[in-house]
């Protein structure tokens, strides 16, 4: 039976003031499919974006639930199920719809959430953890001994890459462009931090990673393409997730060329199911472990009840946090 | 006892005029190193960049003896060397002093002749065929199925990647800027091909290749960026080898993230030892056996003797060839 729960629902294009908390159905899972009873969803500034009329929906995904990531217990579960069952504590990443009191996924999708963590620090990992790792390791090819940078390295994905890279021996340093957040980065694994001050940081790094960083996970985009391939060590990898500062900017095929660089753009949001599937299963054996022997720690900045979701979305773009801003759901 | 061999030298910066045969001294093999007495090399356009000045040896080449890849006999083995033996026909990539009668080169760079080809066949082999199988197969990933696109394709590195796709079962896709080389390009396994007026291929690429290219090997550089990630399909891998076609261009982000593309800047000749070492070793292993069956062959477009290394440099610079131009040394 179809069931009615409270989600997040955008009402048009718009500031914090067009979202509003609606009741709308969930279907049943069908073969292999999970129903989710959604406690804690992570916010993320794709959300902020689509709320804006800048990032529509995938096929597939509510056009006007946004969430892309929820923790939180198998309610119900499909024919074929094969892998989790009714109580299980799950968590995963979804194209949308993750902030709503449930949700419907695909079993394969789904990661178990740790032991020790509750709903709220669960949700504060799927994204962040997820895309850190795939940028960094399965695309950038990090490991033991290699550096890597990461751009905004206050924000959930910085804090998630640092501990990745710190935790398989790999360096990790960080740009970011707050300089009051930096007392608020201890313990997370950088090894140095640089504060970018009009969007420069080139010289400020070189001095302390003169050899250059072997990946680079960037979120900037055109504002820091040229200063991220000079920064990068010969056959580094670039991996660009995302555009916050701009869409298109000159490239130099001959430092390119001259350091056998390699430039990604990565996004996980659209990736078709067998690639998420492929994904999870790889973080669930990887990184996994890494929380449950206390390396690795999701970072929660703030924690909103659902009907407090625009407050969620000013926070967000008021750009003070340092971690993550998880919304909970009764 | 070091001997004294003919080599093309680089006399100064300059046109063709600036090439001579001179005498040279070759050092003894030492350890795990041979002498290989040169009875062809394959002419490559770096050879008239570097005579022109544009293209200086990297550390432990020569600085004025060209000659990027060479085909010959052992003459000489040093201490430790155990795959090959005085006698061995072999041929081989190195960084220059190629265009001599004899080069000292470490063992595990050495590919052996395929069985029923010649010195000047085997010299036409391994700057494109081994740039063509690393580009599209080790960095870009193609396969049975997939799509090459193969810009200059009446080059020895299009005519290369595109046997060596078509032999694999891939598809092969080539542009071209001179329409009377395409009556010439019959029999390399091209499925279309596109004569590239005004720097423009994008569109007619797209009416015979709608769902793109997964690997692009590019010597163009800037003036078919934009194109090339139009044109490349979604994951695809745009792998730059050249920059005939300038520097500096822009890049979409957007267009990098929405196909979640691949863009890599590759070069053999300043690759270190243990790398080039891997490369000879896997081509010999999966791309010999096509020269042997007939799947693949070396495409000698004119042979010059070293004595006539000037008219040589005039021919690959009049840009007239279909495959290969090579010269021989008696």
């Amino acid at each position: 039976m179809p069931i009615e729960v409270e989600a997040v629902v955008i009402r048009g294009k718009g500031g914090p003031e067009v979202l509003s908390l609606d009741v709308i159905t969930i279907r049943d899972p069908g073969p292999s499919e999970v129903r989710v009873r959604v406690r804690a969803a992570g916010l993320n500034r794709a959300d902020t974006l689509q709320r804006r009329g800048f990032y529509p929906a995938p096929k597939g995904a509510p056009a006007d639930v946004p969430g892309l990531e929820f923790a939180g217990e198998v309610e119900a579960v499909g024919e074929g199920v094969f892998d989790v069952k009714v109580g299980d504590r799950v968590m995963g990443i979804t194209a949308g719809g993750g902030m709503a009191q449930a949700i419907v996924v695909h079993e394969r999708e789904l990661v178990r959430i740790p032991e020790g963590l509750d709903f709220v620090q669960a949700a504060a990992i799927p994204e962040v953890f997820m895309t850190a790792f795939d940028a960094l390791f399965l695309q950038g090819g990090l490991g033991p001994g290699k550096a890597a940078l990461l751009h905004a390295a206050a924000s959930g994905i910085g804090t998630a890459g640092a501990q990745l890279a710190h935790a398989v021996g790999a360096r990790a340093f960080g740009t970011l462009r707050s300089p009051e957040k930096l007392a608020r980065l201890e313990g997370f694994g950088f090894e140095a931090l640089v504060v970018a001050k009009e969007k420069r940081f080139e010289d400020e790094l070189r001095a302390v990673l003169p050899g250059g960083a072997d990946v680079i996970l960037d979120t900037v985009g055109a504002a820091y393409l040229e200063q991220n391939l000079d920064v990068l060590a010969p056959r580094g990898v670039l991996v660009i997730i995302g555009m916050m500062g701009g869409t298109r900017a000159e490239v130099s095929l001959n430092t390119l060329l001259a350091k056998r660089a390699t430039i990604r753009g990565s996004v996980l949001r659209s990736r078709p199911l067998e690639e998420k599937a492929a994904l999870a299963r790889a973080f669930e054996q990887q990184v996994l472990p890494l929380f449950e022997s206390g390396r690795c720690r999701p970072v929660v900045d703030e924690v909103f009840p659902a009907k407090e979701i625009a407050a969620a979305h000013v926070a967000m773009e008021a750009n003070r946090n340092v971690g993550k801003l998880v919304v909970t759901f009764g």
